[in-house]
């Protein structure tokens, strides 16, 4: 389905799209960070697959972020076993800078995960006259594995 | 893909974008509440995922909600197996408060669960001129773990 | 993701989201049914689930419904088992009543199943001036457990 | 998520939602053609399952259709098996007729299939003032079990 | 669900819609790639699907492109196993030409791919009054098999 992005050129702006991968190992971790300069990113996951080295247990992809009320969050994103489910599908889930995304293999429980997307009251800011859906901050994204 | 959502801005507003995650265990519910101050907040389950502590058993996700008729309802989201399927995705579904997802082991035959939405007249609101599409009731959402 | 629905709003009214379920049976169907009365209402499948007292068989959610020919149709839109696939996201597939869910166990080789979007000429009626996108006939949803 | 198709009323129209489901055996195949007049259609294919019949082999779900350069082409859409995979969500893959859908159980290694959607220059045609997203050719769309 | 392109047509352009596939084998990648004559083409991966002659063993889909920094990265999209999930579905990744897709058998851990959407400044370009939310370059599309 081709997506619908209005909010980028209803800003003046003009959005291209790129593919990204990043192999999670259990010390390589994956960071997303954030500098206040540049283009605006808008970054979503889309499979976990489980390579052919992996061991046979259970691997747990793990998000590290931040909720809400700015406290860090751990999220079980997806949790893999190669004789059993080897890719999964994310759906899309959008990544908001910062976010640090981590293998670990002890865990806990049936977990859940999900988005929020919360309408913050903006008085001062001048709108678009229509057709203005979206704005996130600006930054510069940068991805990179530690 | 980009989400749209052109009716937070549309009422002047701005969103932002969270991810939350709750980890579900035969005694620990997770409880998405309302207050009607503050800011409007929609939220999409998108995966659960049997982690590793998880037994041999099936493990059901449900969610009690109160359906259109306002009476509270238990709705089956996922099934989960550690040795057939330990991720499932939930496909982006939302949650309008006061919700609770809980963990069973002990359900009944085959579940289905979807997702109505309802197109109420309000006669009296006035509406913006175009564009709008969207109306949730305004909430503060809590979300805790009990 | 956050849906779109300003169709509703197109007409003056204002949509809300309930989620909805049905445990189906052998012997319990679940009726998607209409009358001409009311609110307007979009149904969505999202989730069908195995139970923890589901025999290890095939089970199959079948739907009963009219096509565009004003003929009764059945139709498959999911085969779970309990040892090898217990949940299937329905991928938010749109019932339009009168629809009928049943569960059964005796069935043919494989099944697709979709959905039509057909375009119907209407010369007569005013369209609002602009971000009318959907059109559905008025009905209220029953739904019950016969 | 309800769909969002103002594209059909942007024409003067009005769309209506139906149920399709075919049953592909090794002996039948689903058609889907094209007839230059009358209601515009748009199909989506949901899900594919595999049915309580199923022998135990790969059932391979293939798709003929024409391809950008008018040639022919052979599309493998899902790969089940009743042990393993007896279900597969297609996500809404639109169906463009003419197409054929058949089953096949004699096929190569790994299959891909998308779908592109390619924009074609149309000076001459006189465009609504906005708000118009969306043209398929129109034609009458005739589903059948040959 | 409709697809929602109206940037397409919001350029004067009118947009088709056509199913492509691609049979990877170890010795045949498929490639997409860029001229920049022509009809603006928006491609998107569905399905991947094991075939019947594939061997037991973790078949590896790889997409080889262009990251933001303009570098060339290799993608994991999908793991396949025979007897443990055939078909896994993309969720309609889109690809921007150059792409190579290609079957790999030796890797390594956990792989997750995704999407950016990078909004880039473009004060010259004259924008459309309204309703444009997407710009992509224009190129003609040639996918073959090497």
């Amino acid at each position: 389905m081709p997506p619908y992005h209005g909010s980028f050129e209803g800003n003046g702006h003009e959005s291209q799209n790129y593919l990204f991968g990043c192999d999670l190992k259990a010390d390589n971790d994956y960071h997303f960070n954030v500098d206040k300069v540049g283009n605006e990113h808008q970054s979503y996951l889309r499979m976990a697959c489980a390579g052919a080295g992996t061991k046979e247990e259970l691997n747990v992809v793990e998000s590290e972020a931040m909720n809400y009320y700015g406290n860090p969050i751990k999220i079980t994103l997806a949790t893999l076993k190669m004789s059993v489910q080897p890719t999964v599908s994310l759906g899309g889930l959008e990544i908001i800078p910062p976010v640090v995304l981590q293998l670990k293999c002890d865990s806990r429980p049936v977990h859940t995960s999900g988005q929020n997307f919360i309408a913050v009251e903006d008085d001062a800011e001048s709108e678009e006259e229509e057709g203005r859906g979206y704005e996130t901050p600006w930054y510069i994204w940068k991805a990179f594995c530690s």
